[in-house]
């Protein structure tokens, strides 16, 4: 299995994130990355490789142009300001507020495309981002080639980025990009299946009017958990997209047991639809030690979960997402890895 | 004149907001309403008087109940959660998110509550807002049995706050409560105007469907100033309400002659209206020291400001918003009311 990775991940290195009224040092930091690597490395499993260069025009497959330009120059406005520390929007919408009119000043477009102030730009973020997609789509180009496996080991993470918004420490959707290469590519249909604690938000907004590629996600119920404003159980598609986009939202305190019954339900409906590849947005977060997180998954559980995405049978890519328990994140990863290799060498 | 004022106003003293990517010690402070309270007293403008109780089922004239019992609950519940600092929301809505569903837990509620990271829920919070709208209701009831002018020195300010949110510093409406009472005391036709810097989009938001109160703000154009999303000048009103929301939204680096020329506007079509009575949301942060602000006015803008105001003729009520110079906000605040009083002893 080849595993596909980038140092430049270390380039995002936020200082704070707003967490229980304070600004707190990031959760989502270099040093998660480092442990998955370490891990699966210890582990031997698989071929460490970088990626190729991004190609041309590959972001605007999933991405909005004007948010990308807002992306890329967005920490040189910043600072050009006078700022000093990583940028944080000011404000959102509440209700009846307009989205049909983008301000022109910094402060204003931080606002506008963004959806929390856990997610800061800095000098580095865009170089990071840009890697971070770039390793997905190495990984779906070796998928689309004919490996039965592949390993993305993005970071910053891209789950609850959308068509033109970032937030939940996701700038570029990577996993969607992803999905959208492999159809690019030859794939009539493509899975998505998001396992990681929280309910990829992004994901479901880029997808949500097709029927192309079908999203499954399993989470924490957004009646008390991040993003909280959307990820129910009724939200089943629209338009051509109607069916295809499945939710199942669980209870704080889930552990393994309900969780293996909600994934074989996920796992069902993805056989029902019959993808030529899947993608698999991994997070560990589900993990009992995770501190921002409320499932109770053991270290245990995780090979049981890969071996049971694995019993799918087809293409798959896995995407890095979150997981920020980092002293067993490396170990977890791993774990889930071997579970699919019991599976699909 | 009558000075309603109450000491609980300093039972909010938030410790932070963010700003510029960092939390900093909230410009909303106690020692705002401090300063205008001095000023006033020592230029001899009014008698002071303690606010009467909140009547019965006042705020509900306004706000949404669920809301109300919302932020009557928040520190409690935020506490009860184990965290220790002012309760600041997590996250708002990207394109696409719900409203139709209200969060159960408190992170969750907060969010869906609110519209920015800049306004701390504290335990005094409850205490303070219900006295700063029972501050704006009595003075809406000195005007209703007769008064020319009533000086309601209220904070926090409310103008931001609408239906069911809250942001920009502001919890209840109490400029929308005192136009309520107005209306409910017998006025057939209140006119809001809105001199704060910042777009009153709470006080929008209330009134945007109802052509028996009139609303014009002067602010800072959304397209580059908080709170972004609302105040352009083709947000007109909606049904019954159409005509009846005149936004006049300037540019940054305006001065006292393009500030007049614009309020001259607005006082053409408070005229037009024919109202029973005026509340003005008086903020003073046009000044051109104002430390969030972009406007260029001048101490000596204010007293012209306040007698074009009296000008109208209309029983009147004056509702302190927002206003950051601390040095001068007393100074600039006595100086509007001396400028309104030349008109109306």
């Amino acid at each position: 299995m080849d595993i596909v990775f980038s140092e430049k991940h270390g380039l995002q290195d936020g200082r704070a994130e707003l967490v229980n009224g304070e600004l707190k040092p990031c959760f989502e930091a270099p040093v998660r990355a480092e442990m998955v690597r370490a891990a699966l490395a210890s582990h031997d499993l698989g071929r460490f490789r970088d990626p190729d260069p991004l190609p041309e025009g590959a972001l605007a497959r999933i991405h909005d142009p004007a948010f990308l330009a807002f992306l890329e120059g967005a920490w040189d406005r910043w600072s050009a300001a006078g700022r000093t520390w990583d940028a944080l929007p000011l404000n959102w919408r509440a209700k009846g507020m307009r989205f049909d009119r983008a301000p022109d000043s910094i402060d204003g477009q931080l606002s506008h495309y963004s959806f929390d102030a856990g997610t800061p730009i800095t000098a580095g973020t865009w170089a990071a981002v840009t890697s971070s997609a770039a390793v997905a789509l190495t990984g779906a180009g070796l998928v689309a080639g004919g490996a039965p496996v592949a390993f993305s080991l993005c970071r910053p993470p891209g789950h609850h980025a959308g068509t033109a918004f970032y937030g939940g420490y996701c700038f570029l959707n990577n996993a969607a990009l992803a999905v959208q290469a492999l159809r690019d590519a030859g794939a009539e249909r493509v899975a998505l299946l998001d396992v990681d604690y929280h309910h990829g938000n992004g994901s479901q907004e880029i997808f949500y009017g097709r029927d192309d590629v079908l999203f499954v996600s399993l989470h924490g119920d957004p009646m008390f958990e991040f993003p909280f404003f959307l990820g129910h159980a009724d939200e089943t598609g629209e338009g051509a997209g109607e069916g295809f986009n499945l939710n199942l939202p669980l209870p704080a305190g889930t552990g393994w047991p309900d969780y293996r019954t909600a994934l074989e339900h996920g796992l069902a409906r993805i056989r029902d639809f019959a993808p030529d590849a899947v993608v698999v947005s991994l997070g560990l977060d589900t993990f009992k030690a995770d501190p921002i997180s409320q499932f109770k998954l053991e270290s245990e559980s995780y090979p049981e979960m890969g071996g049971l995405v694995a019993g799918l049978g087809r293409p798959t890519l896995l995407v890095m997402e979150g997981g920020y328990a980092v002293d067993d994140l490396g170990l977890n990863t791993a774990r889930f890895v071997e579970g699919f290799r019991q599976v699909v060498g």
